[in-house]
């Protein structure tokens, strides 16, 4: 099944207490929908500027990302980021932000995508989330990620959206937020109640939880040595999650485990390089053998 | 196997975000017993002062703990730790500690305690541990605990036991410092060039990460919902690792992974409520019956 993503495409500056990058290819969109290609054909839904290297869009397209949602606005220039990792490695300060061609982002998607039954809506404005969501009225799965800045300062519109996802992506600061709760198993709870069928709490390098009315669960991260840039982890665990689920076609609890395993391996991936570069260089059988020695690790 | 345990026996002054206790039976060697003892036999080495109530001997020897080792010094007092938790109940402050019999503790072992085979010397003065393992050269399988107040102010001691011991158990924190290294998978491996052939690091509710030359593993926590005091939950996760490690008499890589979920199982138990209150009420059905759900739980 073809899935569905809309959210930024960004030039990330990153500086790690080991090592730095200026202007590599980022956004919540780009992580996503290269993740999400090891396991289905992805739509990419997101805007660009004049400064976008045409090549980007070709080295995309050449793992079966659709970009005919990717709009180069003219006049306008990419979202820039640039971001600092505390020594931890798992906290980081935003030091920059150039919101660029987001300022107007309001995704009008393509005819030929409005029939995609897995969608997924990266961090972007609540508002912008839910004109999207009605734009695809007869989804299978539709899930959500939202940040602090849009809990804060458009709550109300982040409640609108949770009544109408089947599932909430977020961090564990972020959760905590938005339920006043510092215990992330209460808070994972409170947000069903909000509205969404499921809540996936991510908590970085400690792993996610998953939390349903039936089920509640935590799965740890797969513990590489060779962590360099957390950049992307998040959304990087997204698209491995709903690629998985858009290729199994189902979103039963056991699938809904193995994907979540599925986006834990591809995220591990993920952050043994900056951008891309780690991912650039597996293949989907990579993945199926760190899953396999994950599934080792955690059998007893 | 019996299993010996060294370690403190203290009475706790705990106050949570949403309740608090006063002068409740805690320390290092009675959760470590308690949680050991739905497994195998223990045998408790510990000093107490003349405030020490005789039913607390009582309560422990009805669970098959002997307590031949436990010395009540006259004149003295008991232990005594107070503490409490901050909003996310995973980081504390210590506000007061009176250490009394501890100042002197410098535990001879019985003589009938000197054949077993399984140690556990919970967290204590490096040098006080190692006169212990000289008291048991032919042990099959020794683990040690420490904390940061050593791994500051004695660090070559720490260093020694370090040469000595076949596992430690310490916490993220405390294994950050030991090696100044924020990166937990690099700390565990440094760690294990230290001398022991295991390290396990702790991380509360974030679950433990199990080190050894041939294996890296992380086991998250049971995500309870009743977190109600999380004071002796490292020990109670010892006690309930090395509890079945001795019931099972051997100590082979994947009876050590199963032994890790048992002691992540019966610490579960224990921050449900206050001191040993909810491990009071449980028996080893209900820790398989959770066993089982957390073997499900990481099944996919």
């Amino acid at each position: 099944m073809p899935l569905l993503v809309v959210g930024s495409v960004a030039f990330d500056s990153v500086e790690t207490p080991h090592a730095s990058r200026e202007r590599v290819l980022g956004g919540s969109a780009v992580f996503f929908s290269y993740s999400a290609s090891y396991f289905s054909t992805v739509r990419l839904v997101g805007a660009v500027g004049d400064d976008w290297p045409g090549e980007y869009t070709k080295m995309l397209q050449a793992r079966q990302i659709d970009t005919a949602g990717l709009q180069v606005i003219s006049g306008s220039k990419t979202f820039f980021w640039r971001g600092k990792y505390l020594p931890n490695m798992n906290d980081r300060e935003t030091k920059e932000v150039q919101l660029n061609v987001l300022e107007q982002f309001d995704p009008v998607l393509p005819e030929s995508y409005r029939r995609c039954q897995y969608l997924f809506l990266a961090n972007g404005a609540p508002a912008m989330q839910i004109r999207v969501l009605e734009q695809l009225p007869g989804a299978t799965l539709t899930v959500a990620d939202t940040m602090d800045l849009w809990i804060r300062e458009t709550h109300g519109e982040v409640l609108d959206l949770l009544k109408r996802v089947d599932g909430l992506v977020l961090n564990d600061a972020e959760a905590k937020l938005l339920t006043k709760d510092e215990n992330l198993v209460r808070a994972g709870h409170a947000i069903l109640k909000m509205g969404p069928k499921f809540v996936i709490i991510k908590k970085g390098e400690h792993g996610a939880m998953f939390f349903s009315e039936r089920e509640t669960y935590v799965l740890p991260a797969y513990p590489t040595i060779d962590l360099v840039d957390p950049t992307g982890a998040g959304d990087s665990f997204a698209g491995g999650m709903m690629g998985f689920l858009a290729e199994q076609g189902n979103i039963e609890p056991k699938t809904l485990k193995t994907a979540m395993a599925y986006g834990t391996v591809t995220a591990s991936f993920t952050v043994e390089d900056f951008s891309l570069d780690r991912l650039k260089k597996i293949e989907r059988e990579d993945i199926e053998r760190r899953m396999e020695e994950y599934r080792a690790m955690l059998s007893f």
